[in-house]
C-alpha cells in the first residue's frame, strides 16, 4: 500500500518505539511515586518536557502540559482560556476548535468566525475587525488541516495584541509542529500539538503555555502536569513523542525539501484536465488538496484504496459527522460541485517520489475511467 | 526488586502488549478514516468496547466511552453529570473526584461529603442523610484506594435512588475493576475504570454509562466515542486494555484467592508489635494499609526501596500535594501519630508468597531498627 494520508495519522517511527520500549516493561512505575524508581521517571518526564518545549519555544518564557491528544489541548485552550464576552476564531478551524467554541455559545459566550481566503488561510482583515475590548480569546489554526494553508500566526497574534493586549492568543499547531520551521513569539499564549501526526503514537499531545499565564486546570485530580492536567502520566506515549519530535526537528529542513519535491511531483503528474488543485503554492507541502470536479471524493478514495493507494477526503475527524461537503472547503469559496470531489493527499518525508508517481497514475486512471463511464 | 505498589500502577502484561503490538506499526491507521483499513480499525475498537463492557455490564443497558485515564473518566462523570443544586460524595474519594467536586463549588454547586467508617468505607447513614431533592449527582468510590474498603455500591445506589430517583449515581471503580467480582446494577449510571491498574498501559481508561442517560461531551471535536470524547482514539492503549481486561476476568476467582493468600501472609508476618493493620478483613485483599506508629511512612518507604522492596504510602497521586497526612486516613478517625506512619502495600496476582514473606521481613527489620535508634 502507498500511504498518503499522513495528515490523518502517521505510521509511528519504529526507531522511536524501540527506544521507548523500556518504559513499558522495565520502567513501568508511577512517576508520582515517592521511591527512587518513581522519582527517576518524574525526572525523565521533566527532561521530555524540556526537550519538546525547546524545539519551538524559549523555555524561560514557555511551559508545556502533556495532554492525551491534540483535541484535548485545543479544548483546554478554549475552555480554560475563554471568558465572558466574546471569542474570535476562523472558519478554517479543525473540529477540535470548531466544536469546542460552539459549546462556548451554550455557556453564554459570543463566538465570532473570521472569513477565509480562497486557499483556506484566514482573512486577516476580517479577523481583526472582529476583535474588540470584550474579546477574551482568539484562536487561529497554524496550518489548515484540509488545504495546508499557512497562517502567519506571529504576525496575526501581534496585530490582535495591539488591538486588545488582554486577549489570549491560541493556535492549533497540529499540522505545523515537526513539519515547518517556526518558533513561538511572545504574542502567542497557547499552542496545541499532537504526537501521532509526526511519528509518535496516538494518545499523546501537548499544550504550550506562556509561563506567566494563569489558566484553570482542564482535568482535576492528583495535580500532575503542574496541576493543569491530572491523571497518571502516559509515560510510554510521552517518551515516543519526545523521541519522534527530536528526530523530526533534527531533520526538519531536509524533510521539508523532500516533501516539497513530493508535493511538486504530485501537482505535475495529476492530469490537469481531471483534477483541480485547491492548495496554493504557499501552502505547507505536507498537505495537497485537489478536487475531481463532478465526482464524489469518497468514491475516488475507495477505488484508490482498492488499487493500493490510501488518501483522504477532508479531515479524517469529520468522517463521523458524515457531512457531504467540507465546511472548510466551502468557506474557501469553492463551489459545491468541486467541493464534492475533494481529496486530501498528505505526505510524510518517508514517502518516495516513486510512490507519488504511482499514486498520481492511479488517481488519473480512476477519474478518467469514471468520467468515461459517466459520459 | 519486590514490587508491592500495584495500586499505584501495575507492570503491563507482556503477553497483552505482544498481542497489541500490531496496532503500532502495522494497523496504524486513523479509525475515523473512510477507507477499509481505517474502517476495520473502527470495527476493532467497537469489538474492544463490547468486550470490556460485557465483563461487568449488560450491553443492552450500558455503553462505554474510552477515555485517556481513570481521572478523566471521573472528571467526565462529575462535570457532565453534576447540575445546579448539590452533589453528594464521600470523604474517602480519590483526588480525581475530590479535586473535581471542589471545583464544582466554584461553579455554584454545593458539595456535601459523607463521613467514613473506621475502615474507610462510607457511612451509609451519613451519605443518605445528605441526599435530597436537589441532589443531581452522588459519587461513591467502589474500593477505597488507600485502605481497600469495599463499598456495596449496588445497595447504596438503590437507597440513593429510592430517596431521589432523578439523582445520577457514579462510582470510581478504578481499584475494583479486574479485581473483585461485581456487575453494574440498574441503579448505577456511571462507572470509571483505568487500564494501567490491571496490566494495561498508562494513558487509557473508560467510563461505563447507562445507555439512555444523556450527558454532555467532555472533550469536543471530531465526534469520536459516540460524540462524548473526541480525539483520535488511542488504539494501542485501548487494545492493551481490552486484552488485559479479558485476561483478568478469565482468571478473576483464582487471582482473588491468590491475592487473599498474599494479603493474609503479610498480615501474619508483619510484627504486630511494630505495625498496626488499618485495613479491615473485609477490605479488598489487593490493598493492605498498615501503620508503623511513631515513624514516618515516607522514611520507611525509602529504606524499603534501598532494601529492594517497593511499597507506597497513601495514594501515589497525592504525593504531588506533599501533604503530610492522608486526608482519607484521618477521615477514618486514625490519630495523627498513626496516620504519619501509614504504608500502603498493594498486591498483584503475579506476586508470590515468597516475595511477600521477604517483604514482611524487610519491613519488620526496618521498623525494629528505627525504633531501637530512637529509643
Amino acid at each position: 500500500m502507498i500511504y498518503l494520508d499522513n495528515a490523518a495519522t502517521t505510521k509511528p517511527d519504529a526507531e522511536c518505539l524501540k527506544r521507548a520500549e523500556e518504559y513499558l516493561l522495565s520502567k513501568y512505575y508511577n512517576p508520582s511515586a515517592l521511591y527512587a524508581e518513581g522519582y527517576n521517571l518524574h525526572l525523565e518526564l521533566k527532561r521530555a518536557r524540556n526537550n519538546v518545549l525547546s524545539l519551538i519555544a524559549d523555555e524561560y518564557n514557555f511551559s508545556l502540559v502533556f495532554t492525551s491528544c491534540g483535541t484535548e489541548a485545543d479544548n483546554q485552550a478554549v475552555f480554560c482560556g475563554a471568558k465572558r464576552g466574546n471569542v474570535v476564531t476562523t472558519m478554517g478551524e479543525h473540529s477540535a476548535i470548531y466544536s469546542a467554541v460552539n459549546e462556548l455559545k451554550q455557556r453564554g459566550i459570543e463566538v465570532r468566525f473570521a472569513e477565509l481566503n480562497g486557499d483556506g488561510s484566514v482573512n486577516c482583515g476580517s479577523l481583526l475587525s472582529l476583535v474588540d475590548e470584550n474579546t477574551s480569546l482568539v484562536s487561529v489554526i497554524h496550518v489548515n488541516n484540509e488545504t495546508g494553508a499557512v497562517n502567519d500566526i506571529c504576525a496575526i497574534a501581534k496585530s490582535v495584541k495591539s488591538k486588545n493586549g488582554r486577549t489570549l492568543f491560541h493556535s492549533d499547531g497540529v499540522q505545523a509542529f515537526g513539519k515547518i520551521a517556526f518558533r513561538l513569539s511572545k504574542d502567542i499564549d497557547l499552542y496545541s500539538v499532537s504526537a501521532h501526526k509526526i511519528g509518535g503514537i496516538k494518545g499523546c499531545g501537548a499544550l504550550f503555555k506562556r509561563k506567566n499565564l494563569a489558566i484553570k486546570p482542564f482535568i482535576y485530580g492528583g495535580g500532575q502536569e503542574q496541576g493543569l492536567r491530572s491523571g497518571t502520566e502516559n509515560v510510554f506515549g510521552i517518551k515516543c513523542f519526545e523521541f519522534a519530535s527530536l528526530k523530526k526537528y533534527e531533520n526538519l529542513g531536509n524533510a521539508f525539501k523532500n516533501v516539497k519535491r513530493l508535493n511538486g511531483t504530485m501537482r505535475k503528474r495529476l492530469d490537469s484536465g481531471l483534477f483541480k488543485i485547491l492548495s496554493s503554492e504557499n501552502s505547507s507541502p505536507y498537505i495537497l488538496s485537489v478536487a475531481a470536479t463532478g465526482l464524489r471524493g469518497e468514491t475516488v478514495l475507495h477505488e484508490a484504496d482498492d488499487s493500493g493507494l490510501i488518501i483522504g477526503t477532508g479531515s479524517a475527524c469529520s468522517s463521523n459527522a458524515s457531512k457531504r461537503y467540507s465546511r472548510i472547503i466551502l468557506a474557501c469559496g469553492v463551489e459545491k460541485e468541486t467541493a464534492d470531489g475533494v481529496l486530501r493527499i498528505s505526505f510524510s518525508s518517508e514517502n518516495t517520489v516513486e510512490e507519488v508517481e504511482k499514486a498520481a497514475e492511479i488517481l488519473n486512471s480512476i477519474v478518467k475511467n469514471r468520467k468515461q463511464i459517466m459520459a
